[in-house]
């Protein structure tokens, strides 16, 4: 009894997009512990269609297909594995009213196109599309073949998968001796050092411990396979308490913590305020900051301040100071930091000020060169330089410019 | 004479990494107009890579493998394909010298693992890896058949694969009729309501015209196949133009373009400057139009007023319109856009507010519910509503209420 997942699209066989879907769909299968072999990607082509589905029946009892259900004539994943089991397409109403209903709320009329987003194999069952338009499937066309159906649309298909394909599989006796897992994140240690002082563990075998790089970041999966939740715990337990003795301040997190969570749970018990003036960041770190749901309770808002004017008349920062030292150094970081907490009166202000790239980067203050100001709920206030590397493009500086903005406040809260 | 790309690795079906290799070599083969109509991924298993083999060498002329060229047990590519067609290995001594010439270069000793990296099949040419100790090889192990293995590494397999590979396929006659392509880019406009207004166009042989659709927005992909640029531009300019004439405003912009690229062209070309008003964005508006490079000539920076107190202090907000009317309300809108326009001193003031979720939507305020304010350098001022979808998660309704302020924007500078 094994799966396999079949991705349906000519734009990944362009390379117009990255094949997010079969990693999800890979890491689900693993955790349900599902024995999942092969994944094919192929074009919206019904005769290959065909011809991977008469490879994928032969070797596996589960094909998940993700990609072309929706509305437009070159989506034909459906029809076509209908007509490869010679079955005829049926109508469901219930998608017409749901697809209907959708449009209506955005004010439009559906469009002729989105009905055949209502057919689906005779016999089969619909997977309900809460936020898109194009329902998926499970469908058993013969005795010991399941076939599941998603859309393409990454956010669409997680939920789907979640709210159905997940409960069905069990139902199956799948996910009865799974693995589980814990991530331990950290932030201001390179992989490799992070990976030395830890190489003692990557032997172990149940658990299992296993880093990942991420953009900035590093984290330890220690994974246990185990009859129970309970059972995991009692194993993955002492490797955590181990890894985060040895780590130290590096570690930040567990799972689905991120820094921005981490920072917004430390001022909430604390009962303290944030506030941030932006300059090469343009407002990122607040949206960071912002990710997190109820973050009003402690993130009150923000300055961006990209251009030097409005760091002089909004955040006060000393025009002289500015001219000799220029925007990004430490003087008018922590100027910055001062100049934000006290317009929005709040504990904390943090400020960033940078050089982002490509152009703007001189010889002393080349690309990547970035101040990060932290002033305290006591008074203080520090300035504290980063060079992110003049190799790295905007973007990635821009969102480590941010992290390490978190990471410090995590810090400083803490202490 | 077809490709296909044959990706070895259990991490990749394990979920543990993404696969972009995959995504790479699509690219490469489409410019170089090698026709590619499957991938396939597979785990370190003889047998299933066997199997691998047997499918796509019944079905492609061109065979690329990926990973599995590592010096660790599990690394078993090269062997199976050996294997497979009966073939020995044989070592070859350049490699061993180049791994040990590496391993001195750190002042290490080759380890006796990384001998096996320099074995290959008899017969087949070495693809030197001129950043690892993994190398990769052309081999036909018979007539009409060619099989490339580079390792899975991105950024060592990108540099042998333009390093060789090209020139390789460059010989074989490749890369003379390659595929030319240009993306339209809509925004305000659903996926199928766009592929009716251009269906008579999706049965186009060349240059072919297929839609994507993304976060929010569309994408008509226009291919041609073409002997060189010029006769590419004269298959496709016919199309796009009257693409363009069809799609009128929701057409914004081609390839690389983005809304805020847009915007932030159509302010330099007025010579005008853009401040924001965030709420519930907390900074992802600022960080889309500062994500140019450049941008410091037309956005001059914003106020993240995410509490409603820094509404009132930092943008005038009236307080009991704010009481009465609610912070997600057209006046608030309306307010926070002209009090930014006139704090920070530019020609257009823009401004988001409204409920991201999950929690604090209510009936007459539901989830989704975004108001966004322009106040343009007229004078002039507008606070426009939309319903953003209750069902849709809050990353989503943020990055939507950004991109449809953006929008406007867009059009109303246009104007």
């Amino acid at each position: 009894m094994s799966a396999e997942v079949i991705c349906v699209g000519t734009e990944l066989l362009l390379g117009d997009i990255l094949n997010s879907n079969s990693q999800y769909l890979a890491k689900e299968l693993a955790a349900l512990g599902v024995p999942h072999f092969y994944q094919t990607v192929v074009g919206d082509n019904v005769d290959r269609v065909h011809q991977a589905i008469e490879i994928a029946a032969t070797r596996s009892s589960i094909i998940i297909f993700t990609g072309g259900l929706g509305p437009t004539p070159d989506d034909l994943t459906t029809e076509s594995i209908a007509s490869y089991f010679n079955t005829p397409l049926v109508e469901f109403p219930e998608v017409i009213a749901d697809i209907e209903h959708k449009f209506a709320q955005h004010g439009r009329k559906m469009t002729p196109s989105n009905r055949k987003q209502a057919l689906q194999p005779a016999g089969a069952a619909l997977l309900p599309n809460p936020t898109g338009t194009a329902p998926g499937m499970i469908w058993q066309p013969r005795e010991g073949l399941t076939i599941f159906t998603f859309p393409g649309v990454p956010r669409e298909m997680h939920r789907m998968w979640r709210d159905t394909a997940v409960s069905f599989l069990k139902t199956q006796g799948y996910g009865q001796n799974p693995i589980y897992s814990r991530s331990l994140r950290f932030f201001g240690i390179p992989e490799a050092a992070l990976a030395e002082k830890v190489n003692h563990l990557f032997n172990s075998t149940n658990p299992t411990v296993a880093p990942y790089a991420g953009k900035g970041e590093v984290r330890l999966r220690i994974s246990a396979r185990a009859a129970n939740e309970a059972e995991a715990n009692a194993l993955i337990e002492p490797i955590v308490q181990e890894i985060k003795q040895i780590a130290g301040v590096d570690y930040y997190g567990t799972d689905e913590d991120t820094l921005a969570s981490v920072v917004g749970q430390l001022l909430k018990a604390q009962g303290q305020t944030l506030s941030v003036a932006e300059s090469c960041t343009g407002g990122g770190l607040g949206q960071m900051l912002t990710d997190i749901p109820g973050s009003s309770e402690y993130f009150l808002g923000g300055i961006i301040s990209y251009a030097d004017r409005i760091k002089i008349d909004l955040l006060g920062v000393n025009s002289e100071d500015l001219a000799t030292e220029g925007a990004v150094s430490q003087t008018v970081a922590r100027q910055m930091a001062v100049g934000v907490k006290a317009k929005l009166g709040t504990d904390w202000g943090v400020s960033i000020t940078g050089i982002a790239g490509p152009g703007g980067g001189t010889e002393c203050k080349p690309v990547g060169l970035v101040y990060i100001g932290i002033a305290d709920p006591d008074g203080g206030v520090e300035g504290i330089k980063y060079q992110l590397g003049s190799q790295r493009e905007r973007e990635l500086i821009r969102h480590m410019s941010a992290s390490q903005c978190l990471n410090l406040l995590r810090q400083r809260i803490r202490i």
